[in-house]
Formats: structure tokens, sequence, C-alpha cells
């Protein structure tokens, strides 16, 4: 990273609202360059999550009360599930200090966007950002320092945010070795049900139709994953939660990009069933382009 | 592997037909250890093919003449795409020795014997077989010793096929690192048909419902290809003249689990438009549980 070790911290205090793979991640930077905040205050929904970070050390003080963890915070990073943002709002929002910086990581930004931005009060700065990056375990134990790295993330700041906020989470970003870029905000969520949403609910929806095969069928499957299922179960295990949330909060787009893939899908049986080679190769051959695509831009 | 260095070759001379990935794998195997065949003869369908196997090293003789390459070969391995089957098993028929064994790496096992049985002269042994493992690469480059340690190696021999030929081909797999079980075909090709020949037609799929996008955003699911996407791309790199052969020779199973995914992904976009939060989830954690009992019978 460019800045030296003794670059001074970006915020005095920084509270993490949620603390799984995303926040426990920034929380790990943080603490251990301490150039992003003085103090770091995770909170989380239960005492033993907060005790386990504790036990982590990743976190200066922990909190219960979300009202009292962003007492104080001039940077306050929700990384909950989007579901939880609008009543995580509501409970932190009378307590916001002046001039503090609410910020968030969803995936989702249309819907935190329309959750949290009304309930954000005069004096306070609102900087939607979602880091581009994950793995599929959650919890405080399953962040790393490194998970940022190489990584885009993408602000979605709404017209007339303060340029220095937007700076401030740049740097932040920037800090956690990610490359940063604004984004309108309806085309991040187009951009997203694509590259991310969509994949992952047709890996949740292959893993549950094995599920469904009789006994046999199902024991096999266990037994003679193929690499092409093993990927996909690996996607699978991410949190059910917050899935769940991303694809409620992105119901638009996510329902558009499946619906054409959909009709894809549906064009690849025709031809499967009709004996139609030269459809099926080409369909093949046309998708082959993008991983090529993907390498040649170093992203694969 | 269990086998002394000292074991004898298994035969006199095994003839790969088709010398792509497995069929390269196998010569590797095959020419490192010596215990496979005393002599290894490659066939392929172009010059250029044969000139880089003897460049590389991995067959003791190349033959572009797939009725000569099979000349008093002891072994026949078949490694070509399935839908070339039919058309090679004719033109090797009046070619194989008496006594000699015909097999094969096809990922659909009906279709072979439909295609294959029916020529195989009598006194010549036929011994269907699968080993379930690969990579996205293709071409007699790709190939490399590790790739079938640990794999299974599905065998379905039809009725009647001498229990000899059966075990020299069983043998030959643990040589090359794998576990063999033997199957049913039918049943074969339906659990092929989810945990690898869907997972195919879905990620080469999307890649395809990517390109289909309009520029901007195709531009963006590159520049910003999450983990899920990044993945599906990887699996949509394989071989599309080797896949489309499969998926027109294991139709109906592949219809059929295509048929109950897609049901199951209209469920899921449903609960997505409805805002059904429950049933999501329970969709999610439905499909956890193949990947949990993949993690504990260690094939994850």
């Amino acid at each position: 990273m460019p800045e030296s070790p003794a670059a001074p911290p970006l915020f005095k205090r920084l509270a993490l609202i949620g603390i799984g793979l995303i926040g426990s991640s920034v929380a790990r930077i943080a603490m251990e360059r301490r150039h992003i905040a003085a103090e770091v205050v995770a909170n989380a929904r239960t005492q033993a999550t907060l005790d386990r970070v504790l036990e982590l050390g990743i976190a200066d003080h922990v909190e219960l009360d979300p009202a009292k963890a962003v007492a104080g915070a001039d940077c306050v990073m929700l990384c909950a599930p989007v579901g939880a943002y609008a009543a995580l709002a509501e409970a932190i929002a009378p307590h916001l200090a002046p001039g503090a910086i609410v910020t968030d990581v969803g995936s989702t930004k249309q819907s935190v966007i329309r959750d949290v931005g009304p309930l954000i009060p005069a004096g306070v700065h609102f900087v939607p950002a979602h880091p581009v990056a994950g793995t599929e375990y959650s919890g405080p134990d399953s962040g790393f320092t490194t998970l940022f790295q190489g990584r885009w993330c993408l602000l979605t700041p709404p017209p007339g945010t303060d340029p220095a906020a937007i700076e401030k989470i740049s740097e932040l970003w920037r800090r956690c070795g990610s490359m940063v870029e604004s984004m309108e905000p309806a085309h991040h969520d187009r951009v997203l049900a694509i590259v991310s949403h969509l994949p992952h609910l047709l890996a949740f929806t292959i893993c549950n139709t094995a599920e469904g095969l009789e006994d046999e069928s199902r024991q096999e499957v266990l037994k003679f994953a193929a690499s092409g299922f093993r990927d996909f179960t690996r996607i699978a295990a991410s949190d059910p939660v917050m899935w769940r949330d991303i694809f409620l909060n992105n119901r638009e787009a996510l329902l558009e990009m499946l619906a054409r893939f959909m009709e894809d899908a549906q064009a690849m049986a025709r031809a499967v069933r009709w004996g139609d080679p030269s459809f099926i190769e080409d369909s093949i051959q046309r998708g082959r382009v993008i991983r090529r695509n993907l390498i040649e831009i170093k992203q694969a």
C-alpha cells in the first residue's frame, strides 16, 4: 500500500455496526495499521459475538446497543445484512455525532439509499459504498486483512453529498487495499445483479434441486460431485440471511437478469431436445468470449 | 500409489484415440511409470496435434489413421468427444486385435453403449468407463499425471462382459490413482446430469446472458466480476465440442434435471417478486445441507 505506516488515522472513532466477514476484515485492517481510525468500536446483535470479537482482539471496544456504539464516532459503517439497515438507521440516527459520516458495505445500493437516506440527520454525511469482495464464510472469525486487496469498492453517493466526505470514505477503502470508483446506484444494482446476485441464486437453486432428488441419487451426488457441482456448492455455502436480504432488496434488477437467463436456458434446452449441435456450440463459444476477456483484463 | 515401480505393464500396447486433457493425462502416466503399457500409441485428428505429442514426448508412436493406431493394440481407449465415437468405432472395428479390450473415457455412458457396442467384433471386449475428473483446459498440453488421483472412475460394463477385462480396466484406473466403481449406465447418466452436465449448461448460459447485455453493462461485468460470476466463467471455459456432444448424448437425463432446476428457479423468482423472506431463506438453507455433507465426506 502506498501510504507510509506513519500516516495519521483518517478517523478518531470508527463504529462497525455488524462484525461478520466484511466488518471483521475492516476491523482487522484498522486495528493492525491504525491508519484508518484511532479507535474501533464493534456492535453485533448478540453478546456472544461481541465476546468473540474481544477474544480475537479485533476491536478496542464492543457495544451491544447500536445507539451507544455510534456515540462519539466520526465514522459509522453499517456491516449488517441490508434487510436490517432500516431498523438500525432508526436506532442510531438520534445518536449520530454532528459532522459524522455514515457509510455501509451492502451489496444493493438503491435499497440502502431508500432505507437509510431519509433517516440521516442534517449535518451528518451519508456515503453508501460496496466493497466487491467476499468469500463463502461468515462471522467475526472469517475476516482477514487482505480481503479487499486489488478489489473494487463502488461508492454510490446521492447527488449533493459533501465531496470531502466522499474523499474520506474513498481513502478508507484505498487504505484497505481497494480500487475505488463512483457509480450511479441503479446502474450498480444492475451490474451486481448479473455478476454476483444471479450467480448466487443459481448456485443456491441447483443445490436445492440436488437436495430434492430421491435418496439414492442424492447420496451419489455427494459421492461423485464433479468439479462443476462442487464449485456451485462452494458459492452456495454463503450466509443465507445476507443473501435473502440481497435478493429481496435488488428485486427488479435480479428478476430481469433471471428472466433473461431463463430465456437463454430454455433456448439451450430446446436445442438439446431437438438436436441442434451448431446452436449449442455457438452458445458455448459466445459465453467463452467473456472468459477470455476476463483473463485479458487480469480479473480472472 | 500402492503397486511397486517394478509391476509389469498391464498391456503390451495402449492405443489412445484422441489425446486431449484426459488422453494426454493417461499418456503421461503410462509413459512415466511404464506400469500400464509397454508401448503407447497416440491418434488425433490432425498431424499438428500429433507433432505436438511427439514434442511433448508423451507417446512412443503417433498415428493419424485410427485404424492403424489400433493395429496390434491389446487396449484401445477412446478419448475423443462422445459425438465422434460412432464414426471412430466404425473405422477401427475391422482392425481390432482378437482379445483386445476397447474402453473409453466419455461422460455419457448410455450413448457410448448404443454407438460403440454393436460395432465391437466377437472376441473383442468392451468396457465403457468414465474417469470423473477434469479441468477447464483442453488439448495435449493440458494433461498432467495427478489428474485422476483420489477421483472416481465409473465403469458401466454391459451385462455379460468378461470379468477379466473389467478387472484389467479397473486396475488401469487404479494405477492412474483413481477409485473404481461399477454402475448401471442409465443411473450413471442421471447422476452425472446433475453433478456435472447441468452445472456446465448453467455456467455456459449465464456467460451467454452476460455477453448478450448492452455494451456498457457488458464492459462492467468484466470489470467488476465478483467471485460468483468468475467461478462460472472458469467452468464455462471448458471445451465447446466436448460439451456440445455431452449435452446431445445425455439428452433425457439432462432435460429432466434442467426442468427440475427451472421449476426451483421459478419458485425462487416468485418468492423474490412477492417478497417471501422465509421461502428464500429456507431454500438457501436446504441447499447448504449438500455443501455440509460434501465437506463431511471430504469431497469438498
